[in-house]
């Protein structure tokens, strides 16, 4: 597969032996040769954005060319490839993230955009690719596999069949099939998963994995169905498992998870990496800013004891093989311009980024004056007519129960990193509703349909961190249903409606009513604003939440409340969900 | 890109969960997982002719399958996969050549038929994929892209454009362009190798390098052009200049060549070897009995200096990456059932070999019973309607030329291995034709068209070796016309009659007229007899021929004096030919 549109060949050709000018030679560089493992210095001429001549060793021919690059002795490598991510969990646009990860060295991202789909379906995937072309970053596209990510357990914005699925396939752009977190549907051959799976094993497209803990025969089962990769292990036997089975492993180190000291401990036990690669998945912002994007990951497993060489060739070579490009991760005649030079193998930021030959990013600057090329007049997706008033965030115990307390399954915490489950607890009712005014560990948590089903649940978490005030967001995994969590349903319904005005985004209420919004009101989860200017808020938002928390709570902290395929009790807007048994858990306890 | 056809997912994934019987389960082996370049114990399941499951470690439930093969303790590991192979140059049909080699472990070759093409064209190309699809062995064939190796030197029995070219790439079991030999073409843009290779790129098909001694700016352009491999490097700089510009190396050690040494210290000073691989490209029938298939080329660079483990890597994993196969060159769940068990990783024959999780092999032995499955009436190729009687072979002067000696640039060996260039001599006229009675190390060399064009090229060879006697042959690489050498027209039109009356082959014909023939029949370049039968019918043969000989001379040593790309003079049907400078060079010298 190719990255790069089509090349005039004969031209190129005649650049590669010298017969016609080059556009850019960047000389005095050490290749680092990721085929072959080695270090030796060369001049690279680059012609219409392709390279067309590595010239090292013998070949000391000078260059005919245009222009000069002087790469100071810095070690030149191939831009990196970030395997899986979506860019919606950075809240920025296609475009915004390119101009902010182009100058970390990320030159290819394979993008999966399954949280727009499950707000507005395929509408929400055009915008994606199309707000992406506009970018100096290649962006690629898998299809999503699973919107929703359960069938009847939440209501999204939109639900795939293999029709949906059929036609992302065939878009410009797409070229595989993204990550299948539905395992136990891959595993148990459902009707749904294995036609949608189909679409991609009939068309040989590329099928991302997803199976966090799954092992064993079923590992075998999910590998027979059709998936190649997985970023989902956390433990060092789960890694290897996975790799000796065949499974591409894509390491990550994102904003909601780091156990990169487990796999790098895996990868270390093995003798060949070829099947490794690297992702981010979910990063946002200000991570971006503060630890820099795939470079920011290979800082992170370096100190978790892999060799950065190792890590330089994972998220170039092995990444750009996982996927079959032929043109990218490789520095060599007819492959696209896309490099990078850099002082050392640290996961620095480099010193400069050439992207199609053109020089776009130094010093962890962005060059170009691109800002702003796409303008779009979107909807706003959140659609929560449900919500009339504060009286809807009460807690109202089932029609006629007329007791003075009440059993509730309240939500807490297991000893897992970030798993909850239930636990049965009395509480007492007032005027009809479930009163938790007396226990300030409580807090109430709503998921509200933002789609226009007009569903909703309220339910009862315990140790949350939220002292006082409210917390809003539609940026919930994946339904992105709008989830509040809040002490009192006056600051909740003020957090409700400040969010449906302004199409998304997260809000902060204090107990006084005093507001701070990330704004995102491109599906209720992206910005329009640069990685800069949404960082800011970001960075506004976390502070005044901070006043009203115990220090553990982070504006993202509702954005995995609702994740029905995790292995925990989550909240939808139809009900308590165990994902363990992707079935209800009941909110009201019948004694 | 799948080796296997259509597979049942449901039924294997049931049979990876242990809820239906495999067919097979392999046990108590030590698996070489190629992945990660680890060995430990596995037991494998197979069903359906797939890996369902390797358990290991952890997963260590009873199997449920129909069949147990015990491995003791043997390793186990994919079957070897030959990188570039002429199935003509075996002198085996297809399917004869499947029962010769997968004993050896060999479970996957990619060929090349352009030698049949030359002689009979698409036809030919059909015959061998038919032919093919009866046997164990799985064959895929890349589309001949030089049919004729040259276009003006020569006149061979077919001439492929891009149409021929298009059409063979739509074929069931064609899966990219062959070794694209003319570099000239190509580095040079020429028409015809332009539009040659855009049907393979525009189909996003493999294309096989081919390029001796290419290098600097000329291998840019080359690589620009398209083809991705090379395997006919014969020096320590040669690998390492290709390697680092991104070409997989296809390491050879064939019956024509060994540069096995040279290479070992190229891929020995690297430090990754994904882009090295194995291939035999033209071995025949006695060597394959004698020294093996790919193992045997393993075998060769383990005493050339490379490790076991990497070369058994190359021959699977490297090989299945080089050609995108996703199914083969490795064992995991969901990966063709192509294996073999081996006592060490010296490229010793295997203990058992396994094709869809079927034993057909063991110690060497090739255990089914599937002997001439296919009857095919092939047409006798060989047309020399030019030839009349033995006068014919006669070297006459030019017409009026009527002095008793004349200058003739006579063929001399030069200082390099193979190749020849011209040297003028005096020699004495004796009834209008050139008379070398006198110099017992001279020989006339007659090239003789066999498809009807009635061309034929008579000339004088210095010091080929043969004492007496005449030497024809129809393996004439890559046009195939009939070569005959010999110091008497008697012997020679002897030779010439019996290789027309059986369809061609290698014939040796002494003083006395007693003659010795391997008959292949099939386009003048197979046999239909095993391998066995047709190494004692080439034994016998070479046995005569000794006796003629300086000792110097083999039943294929006729085989590459007409390649007209070699950077050698060699003879065609149209003249004497410079392979340097692609032009003819007269055979009588005018002073």
């Amino acid at each position: 597969m190719k990255a790069g549109k089509r090349k005039n060949i004969e031209k190129l050709k005649k650049a590669a032996l010298g017969m016609i000018t080059c556009d850019l030679t960047i000389t005095n560089v050490n290749l680092f040769n990721v085929i072959t493992d080695e270090i030796y210095p060369c001049e690279v001429d680059i012609c219409d954005g392709y390279i067309v001549n590595v010239r090292s060793f013998s070949n000391t021919r000078k260059a005919n060319t245009k222009k000069y690059y002087d790469g100071r002795g810095r070690y030149l490598l191939p831009g990196l490839i970030d395997c899986h991510v979506h860019v919606e969990s950075t809240m920025m646009t296609p475009e915004n993230l390119s101009r902010a990860i182009v100058p970390y060295g990320t030159t290819t991202i394979i993008t999966d955009p399954h949280e727009i789909a499950n707000v507005m379906g395929i509408e929400g995937v055009k915008y994606m690719i199309d707000n992406s072309k506009n970018s100096k970053l290649r962006q690629f596209v898998l299809a999503p596999s699973c919107v929703a990510a359960t069938e009847n357990l939440e209501k999204a914005g939109a639900f795939f069949t293999s029709k949906e699925i059929e036609e992302m396939l065939q878009m410009d752009g797409v070229i595989g099939l993204a990550e299948v977190m539905d395992y136990i549907g891959v595993i148990n051959h459902s009707k749904r998963m294995s036609s949608i799976v189909d679409q991609a094993i009939n068309k040989e497209k590329y099928i991302q994995g997803h199976c966090p803990f799954v092992s064993g025969d079923n590992l075998a089962a999910y590998l027979i169905g059709g998936p190649v990769s997985c970023h989902e292990s956390s433990t060092r036997d789960e890694v290897l498992e996975k790799i000796r089975n065949g499974m591409h492993i894509n390491l990550r180190s994102s904003s909601l998870d780091d156990s990169s000291i487990n796999i790098a401990q895996a990868i270390n036990q093995i003798n060949d990496h070829q099947f490794v690669s690297i992702c981010t998945d979910d990063i946002h912002a200000k991570d971006i800013l503060t630890d820099g994007h795939i470079n920011g990951v290979i800082k992170r497993y370096i100190k978790s004891g892999l060799k950065g060489r190792d890590l330089y060739k994972m998220a170039t070579i092995n990444a750009a093989r996982e996927y079959g490009f032929s043109d990218i991760g490789i520095i060599a005649p007819g492959y696209l311009a896309d490099m990078q030079l850099i002082n050392d193998f640290d996961g620095s930021c480099p010193e400069a980024v050439f992207i199609s030959g053109q020089l776009v990013a130094e010093k962890g600057k962005y060059l170009l004056s691109d800002e702003k090329v796409s303008q779009y007049q979107l909807r706003n997706t959140v659609c929560v007519d449900q919500i009339k008033s504060e009286d809807d965030f009460l807690m109202r115990v089932p029609d006629g129960y007329n007791k003075d307390a009440i059993s509730v399954n309240v939500v807490v915490k297991t000893s897992d990193r970030l798993w909850r489950t239930v636990e049965k607890m009395d509480l007492p009712v007032k005027n009809g509703c479930v009163d938790i005014s007396g226990d300030p560990s409580l807090i109430y948590v709503c998921n509200c349909n933002r789609y226009g089903y007009n569903n909703k649940t309220i339910a009862i978490y315990k140790d949350f961190g939220l002292n006082s005030g409210a917390l809003a967001s539609t940026v919930a995994h994946d339904s992105h249903n709008m989830n509040i969590c809040y002490h009192n349903p006056k600051q909740a319904f003020l957090a409700c409606e400040k969010l449906k005005q302004c199409g998304g985004g997260v809000c902060v209420v204090d107990d006084e009513g005093s507001c701070d919004i990330i704004k995102l009101p491109i599906a209720g989860l992206m910005s329009e604003l640069d990685c800069k200017s949404i960082s800011q808020e970001i960075e506004k938002v976390q502070q005044k939440l901070s006043k009203l928390t115990d220090g553990s709570v982070h504006v993202l902290s509702t954005a995995v409340m609702s994740l029905t395929v995790l292995p925990s009790v989550v909240i939808s807007d139809m009900g308590l969900v165990d994902g363990n048994k992707q079935a209800f858990v009941d909110i009201f306890v019948n004694d």
